[in-house]
């Protein structure tokens, strides 16, 4: 049995390597590449136009981090709606609340669903769930027609190239605010301050033009390029570094936990600066 | 002018690629390969037996991050241990106290201190400093037989192969101890908890059995391996998590601040899991 090497490349002058098992499925989408390889040392993972998504071994960081800060900041989440997250793995987390009622998710790649469905059960075991409403739909068209209204809403994308590119965008965030109750909020997630600053900075300004509380958390994801990984929070009430009484807690979480919350939004001063 | 790959290898299933515009200075030392390169992205790197060890752009986070915690934490710092750090930027950060009036440094390979004083001028800048008392000599046998003492110790050492095994083993850890004033503390690089699971706990152990009070924090060091970096803290008398009153105000930090310094010790509890 062989050994094959996986090259990610980030930017000109940096790239990794992941060595591979296996290619477990290749296929190209509607959309994108889409392949399941199994690595040597993160277990299977989803790779989408040539980026690791998603692994076995770390998934539950940035599921947990992405997923769980918005949630515990609002009192009382019934309604919440995904955009992207096609693994799965932020639905299961959002099942996790009593309080939820419906979920709506919108991901525009269907095979991104099925593939994750066949090859990590683990991850997408949320789909069948009787508060479950997936749609295969463009996000941003979603966002633009619906007369739902949510409690919280997360942007589970990947990179801005490819289908993706519109989520980034002021006019999404505009009508992601639309869709929000009063007393809603968004979470996005906005990429490594370190490796794609310009994009860093510009879901910032472009979050603090539609919301007038923006905030910015980090989190270090093994599996996603070096260094912290960002996450900006548009909010129309609550603040997301005050927790309230924890009512909903959720037991057997690996990364979150209230202290881990809180201090998600110490940003280093070179971070904040680009901010600022 | 042609452009190059260095190639880091962190596991068997893992690697980094860095792109290089020039190899600026090769030599084998006594101890060790060491290269100066010139990379695409984050400015001059010294490299150590194939792994980078401090590059221009980013070496401010680690630097900042294994000193202040330390320093911040004791009231008055006057007499500061260094081990390793040839580089000299952990030197450069303990110099920005007032308070400081002594600092022994021990680095056993002087080719180190004299590369970085040519290639990494702002790096190595406190080696002319009155308080700074440089020693060619194995950290390991000075601890050892030193008749000084120190209110903090600081531990910057290359990954545990090659010249800097000793600096990790429990036997080391008490000679430090033993050279600590009765409200010392000393901190050392633990690796990444991810990537080097054992050492990261195979450090706590060693230092729980020397160290009534251990603590450990995290960050997020780009050019190192993918993942939180770790820091371990033996301390006679003072808790790292309480902040005293900031007596010591050190302006122009990057990375370090009062709430980074709080939030690095929240940490995820997978990690918690791993040394409990």
């Amino acid at each position: 049995m062989g050994n094959y090497w996986f090259y990610e490349n980030h930017t000109d002058g940096y790239g990794v390597n992941w060595k591979i098992k296996k290619i477990v499925h290749e296929e190209t989408t509607k959309f994108q590449d889409l392949a399941i390889v199994d690595t040597v040392e993160w277990g299977k993972a989803l790779v989408l136009d040539g980026m690791f998504q998603t692994t076995e071994k770390d998934e539950f960081i940035y599921h947990e981090i992405i997923t769980h800060v918005v949630m515990k900041t609002h009192p009382n989440p019934q309604k919440v709606l995904i955009i992207g997250g096609g693994d799965g793995g932020v639905l299961r987390e959002v099942l996790k609340y009593d309080s939820v009622i419906h979920v709506d998710m919108v991901e525009i790649d269907d095979r991104v669903v099925e593939n994750s469905k066949v090859f990590f059960p683990q991850i997408a075991s949320g789909f069948d769930d009787f508060r479950s409403n997936l749609h295969t739909k463009d996000g941003m068209q979603f966002v633009k027609n619906t007369l739902n209204k949510y409690d919280v809403a997360i942007v589970d994308s990947s990179d801005p190239i490819g289908p993706a590119v519109g989520l980034f965008s002021k006019e999404f965030y505009k009508d992601i605010s639309n869709c929000l109750n009063d007393d809603g909020l968004v979470v996005v997630q906005s990429e490594s301050p370190i490796f794609y600053e310009d994009i860093f900075k510009s879901v910032h300004k472009n979050m603090s033009a539609i919301f007038s509380n923006v905030y910015v958390y980090l989190a270090t994801i093994p599996t996603y390029v070096s260094g912290p990984w960002s996450f900006t929070i548009g909010s129309k009430k609550y603040n997301p570094e005050n927790l309230p009484n924890d009512k909903n807690y959720i037991s057997g979480l690996k990364y979150y936990s209230e202290s881990v919350h809180k201090a998600a939004f110490a940003l280093p001063p070179f971070i904040n600066q680009m901010i600022r």
